[in-house]
């Protein structure tokens, strides 16, 4: 655990400051990767995600949709943000995240408060299994078939898998593009709306569960933060309903560790041949 | 059905025009409202798709997420479609369709060319009812419960309600927020990608089901089309995951009537008091 004045990994790498002059400037961090220097598109939605709520009169992001134009290298970086509406209950804002070559994420933000208010209604969390009887991802990165990169991300983000549906590590794959997995800051940082962003993008390509370990790069992705995470582990499971035509979609549902529905997010990806 | 040289009502109402000196205009119609003025938030995303695809070297919108800064009024409305990347696969623009007003919707498009190949994994479809065993909306309006205002787009969407969804609509709502209907433009229409886009939208608030028939405004909505649709009806599904602290998700998702998955979308919407 970091102790109360360190600044966790997380929030050091997704760190958004005012340039002199205006706007805002971060450094992306070359240590959230997911291979081959690209970075995690969670990792990234998690910057934009605190620029606009750096200039929202809101404290969290509730609504994110991000289009990933291309991917951008880690290094300096601006991001913009243009305000819509606001009021009382909530602000929009359009961020774009650019580097060196331009623009790389554009996002469309919805900013709120969110409270710690029960729910009214909510489907009741699958039954789990229990976090010490998952498969650590980081603690076995030395399995990695060939062809396999074990992202910098899998060192961040402490993922351990339902062993369910990590039988592609071991050559075994499932057939059904599922992954379920507790999922942690490997520093102890506790989940916030910020990292329910990363956390929503962060598990392998459901395709590694068809048998299929190419990447899957993300076209267009949607998070929403239901609530306010409790501390401890995270449970996000991601879920493919259509491979076709050379694009998967990828559905992730989190739930925090009391049981809560926290996060919902869909993207839409290119599949891997 | 209407003749070869008829233009549909769904094609005149979402007709977008070059005006001139540059730019795109449209003109909302009035008759494809959810009530009180407020036209329907799928039929003003089919407008801005029609927009994205106009300027975009690909013929379908595949991603497109919308932010509802503010309702726009019936009339005339202009767009503007400012390009991303893009290739030979898909390619990215922002639309942003205004009224007098100013804005009122952005979207984040993504456009590519989607095929008639078949799926290499799909979740199988329900078990739906028959169509002739479903429950007409349009056919009964007058039996609408005081307070209930049937939309005028349940006259150009001719939607057929599941009765097992059905019961609020006779004071027994059901309880579960989840409502399944057969879809299709009144006048025959056939179904294509921009047609998904207003189908993602054109169901009651699950909220009706939960015996609440307050309005529950879109705050972003993401919409994935999958694949062509093949002619005839659509059936339409939607559910929430969770109500909480003023806010509720709409999922939906869309076959054709081959069974095929054409569409999925998100919505975070507004719940109803």
């Amino acid at each position: 655990m970091p102790q109360d004045d360190d600044v966790t990994a997380f929030d050091a790498a997704t760190a958004v400051e005012r340039a002199e002059g205006g706007g805002l400037v971060t450094r992306l961090d070359p240590g959230w990767d997911v291979g081959g220097g690209i970075l995690n598109g969670g990792y990234l939605l998690s910057v934009a995600g605190r620029a606009a709520v750096l200039e929202s009169p809101h404290d969290h992001p509730v609504a994110v949709s991000a289009s990933y134009l291309r991917a951008p290298a880690a290094g300096p970086a601006s991001l913009s943000v243009v305000p819509g509406t606001a009021g009382r209950t909530l602000a929009h804002s359009m961020v774009t995240l650019s580097d060196a070559g331009g623009p790389a994420l554009v996002v469309q933000a919805t900013t709120a408060t969110l409270t710690g208010e029960p729910s009214d209604y909510a489907e009741p969390m699958p039954d789990v299994p229990p976090v010490e009887e998952c498969f650590s991802v980081a603690e076995h990165r030395h399995l990695a078939p060939p062809g396999v990169h074990v992202p910098g991300l899998s060192l961040k983000v402490d993922t351990r898998l339902d062993v369910a549906t990590a039988g592609w590590a071991f050559g075994q794959p499932s057939g059904e593009p599922v992954l379920r997995a507790w999922m942690r800051f490997a520093d102890g940082r506790e989940p916030d709306p910020l990292a329910l962003l990363t956390f929503a993008d962060a598990l392998p390509p459901t395709s590694f569960a068809m048998g299929n370990t190419g990447w899957a790069p993300t076209v267009q992705l949607q998070v929403l933060v239901r609530a306010l995470p409790a501390p401890g582990w995270c449970f996000v499971e991601a879920r493919s309903s259509q491979i076709a035509g050379g694009w998967v979609d990828e559905d992730y549902r989190i739930w925090d560790s009391t049981g809560r529905l926290v996060a919902q997010s869909r993207q839409l990806a290119r599949a891997p041949r």
